[in-house]
C-alpha cells in the first residue's frame, strides 16, 4: 500500500464529523458523468460503461475530470452500484437506453439460496481504482467510496433491472419474507465487505446510496432496509490509521424517516429536495451531518435563479456551527443534460454565499 | 336534474366527516380500470380509452363494475384528470404503451399567456355521466368526483406528456415563475369550476389527486401546488341541498407536508404507503379525516400476506372514535395486473378486521 499525500482540503471530513469550517463544502451525487463533454469522449474510448468502470485508468481519469472544471471539494470513485451483484454471479449487462441488467435475476426459492458473499478479488479492480485515484488526486480533496444498501441492489436482484413499481422485489417481500432476508443479509455482509476493502484501498468517507428504500411502505422500510443498513454501519471500520472514515447514508424519499436514520451509526445524512434542512437539522440534533439537498433541475434555471436557490437551501440550514455539519449537495444525481456552466455557477454561490454567512 | 335515491350505505360520508361508522368504509384509486377482465371488454367496444372516457353510457357501466364485484363502499366517476386541459384546447391524445400526450404543449410565454378557463360546455360529457351514474348507482354507495391538481395538470400541459424529471415545467418554475403562476391560477379556476359543475351534476364527494405534488422541492411545494389545492377549496361549493359534500386532497409523496396539507381546508387528505398512520393521526388531531395507506403491490401477495398487511394498515391507525375518520384505500392506483380475487380478500379483510375492532 502507498503511502498517500497529506490532505490539503479537509472541508468536506470536517463538516461530516461536526467540526467548523470556512465555508459549505460540495461535491455532487454523479459528479463525474454524461454532462461533461471530457467524460463522453473517454466513455468513447473506453468503448462501454462496463469497459470505464473495470478499468482503473479509465475511472481514475473520469473521477477527476470534474475536479479539474470545479472547485468541488470531494472526489467520488467512478463506479456503479452493480459491481456487487455483478461479483456475485448475476450478470451485469447494459442495453443502451434501457439502464442496467441481470442476466440471472433472482427469481426462485433455489436462486436465492445459492447466492453468496462474492470473492473480493472479482471486485479488484475497484480497489485498484481507489488506490490510483487517492495517487493521482495527491491530496487535493478527499476521496468517497461508496456502495447501493442491501435493498437497492435486492430491488435490481429480483427485478433484473430497473422498475417502476417494484412488483417482483415487493411480491418476494410480502410473500416470503424469509428469502428476502437471505438476500438482504447476504448483501449485507457483502457491502461491508466490499466498503471496508474500499476503505483499505484509501477511500477516506463512504456513502450508501438507498435509491429505492422510499418506495417501501412505513414499517417495512424499518425491517427490509435501514436494518440492513445499520448491519453495515456495525461491521464498517470507522478509523485507518488513527484517522475517521466518515459513512453517508442516503435513502432517497426517505425524509420521513430522518430521525429512525440518524440513529444507524451514520456520520451522516443525504436528505433529498423534498425535506426542510431546517425542521432536519433541529431533529437530528448533534447526532449526524446533513448532506443535500438542492433538486437537481435548479441547473437548467439561469444563474441568478440558480443562486437565488443555492442560497434559500444555505438558509435553510442556517448557520453551522460547532457541533451540527453541512455538506452541499444535489438531492439527486446530476442530470446528464445539465449546461457545465450552471455547475460552475453553483459551486461559486455555495462558496461565496456560505463564507459570507459565517462572517 | 334528476331527484336521487337516498343513500343507503352513508359509511364513506360519515368516515370523511369523521361522524362513528360500523366499520372502516373502503375505495380504490382507480377501481375501474384494467385490472377487470369487464373493463377491457367494455373498453374495446369503446375502441378507445378516450372513446370511453367520453361516452357517458360507457363511463356509467365501467364505473358500476367493480361495485357489481366487490363490497366497496364509494363509486368513483370513470374519466381522466387531462379532460381539463383538453378543454382548454391542448389536444389530448394517448399512444398505446406511451401514456397520455398533448398536441399544444405549453412551451413559451405566448402558448402561457393565450390559456383560458375552458367553456364548461366542452365537458358536459363528463357532467353527464356523472348525472347518469348517479342515477344507475339508485343510492347504493356514494359517488365520487375528482380533478388533477392544478400543479398536476400543469406537468402534463408544460411537458406535452408524462415526465421522469419534470425538467420542462420545474424549468419554467423557476425561471419565469410568473408564467407558471399565471397557468396554475388559470387552472386553480379551471378545476374549481369542474368540480362545481360535478356536484351540481350529482358528485356526492370530490377528491383532488395532486400525483406529482411530490416531485417538488420543500417550499416551492406550497408555493406552487398547496397554494392554489388551497384556492380550489375556497371555491367549492361545500354543500348541496343541505347536504356537505366533503372534500379530499392528495399529494402523492406529500407526507413531509401534512401538516400544512390538513390546514388548506378539505375534509379529507389522501396518504401514500411510506406514512405512519397513527403517527399522521396524532398530528391532524381533529382537523381532518385520513384516507389510505395500503402499497398496492401487497395485491400480488397470498391472500393471508394481504390480511395481515391490512391489518396493520387498520391497527395503524387505531380505532376511530367520533372526530376522527378513516377511509381505507390504497396509496396509489391498483396495478393492472392486479389479480381480481386479490381485491375480494382486501375487501373481506377490511370490513372484517374493521368491525371486529369496533366491539
Amino acid at each position: 500500500m502507498p503511502e498517500f499525500a497529506p490532505l490539503k482540503n479537509d472541508t468536506f471530513i470536517r463538516a461530516l464529523l461536526r467540526q467548523p469550517t470556512d465555508y459549505t463544502p460540495l461535491w455532487l451525487m454523479r459528479q463525474a458523468g454524461r454532462y461533461l463533454p471530457e467524460y463522453k469522449a473517454t466513455r468513447q474510448r473506453a468503448g462501454s460503461f462496463m469497459g470505464l468502470a473495470t478499468n482503473p485508468d479509465y475511472a481514475t481519469e473520469v473521477t477527476l475530470q470534474p475536479l479539474d472544471r470545479f472547485a468541488l471539494d470531494a472526489a467520488i470513485l467512478f463506479s456503479d452500484i452493480l459491481t456487487v451483484p455483478d461479483a456475485m454471479g448475476l450478470g451485469l449487462y447494459f442495453v443502451e437506453g434501457e439502464g442496467p441488467k441481470f442476466e440471472r435475476p433472482l427469481r426462485d426459492e433455489q436462486a436465492v439460496m445459492a447466492l453468496r458473499v462474492p470473492d473480493l478479488e472479482k471486485l479488484e479492480y475497484v480497489f485498484e481504482a481507489v488506490t490510483q485515484i487517492r495517487i493521482e488526486l495527491n491530496g487535493r480533496v478527499p476521496l468517497i467510496g461508496f456502495s447501493g444498501s442491501p435493498w437497492t441492489l435486492a430491488c435490481y436482484m429480483v427485478e433484473g433491472g430497473g422498475s417502476g413499481d417494484f412488483r417482483s422485489v415487493k411480491t418476494m417481500l410480502y410473500n416470503r419474507p424469509d428469502l428476502m432476508h437471505h438476500i438482504l443479509q447476504t448483501n449485507a455482509t457483502a457491502v461491508a465487505a466490499y466498503l471496508n476493502a474500499q476503505i483499505d484501498a484509501g477511500a477516506q468517507a463512504v456513502m450508501i446510496f438507498d435509491t429505492w428504500g422510499g418506495a417501501l411502505a412505513d414499517g417495512i422500510y424499518q425491517e427490509f432496509s435501514l436494518r440492513y443498513m445499520q448491519d453495515v454501519m456495525r461491521k464498517l471500520k470507522r478509523e485507518k490509521n488513527g484517522v475517521r472514515i466518515p459513512a453517508i447514508v442516503f435513502t432517497k424519499g426517505g425524509g420521513l424517516w430522518l430521525n429512525a436514520i440518524a440513529d444507524i451509526g451514520a456520520d451522516a445524512v443525504g436528505l433529498d429536495w423534498t425535506v426542510d434542512l431546517g425542521k432536519a437539522r433541529t431533529l437530528v440534533g448533534d447526532r449526524v451531518a446533513l448532506q443535500g439537498n438542492l433538486d437537481p433541475v435548479v441547473l437548467f434555471a439561469n444563474p441568478d435563479q440558480i443562486r437565488a436557490e443555492v442560497k434559500k437551501v444555505l438558509d435553510s440550514f442556517g448557520k453551522p456551527h460547532s457541533g451540527s455539519g453541512h455538506v452541499f449537495n444535489l438531492g439527486h444525481g446530476i442530470s446528464q443534460f445539465t449546461p457545465p456552466e450552471s455547475v460552475a455557477a453553483m459551486v461559486d454561490a455555495v462558496h461565496e454565499i456560505s463564507r459570507a454567512m459565517r462572517l
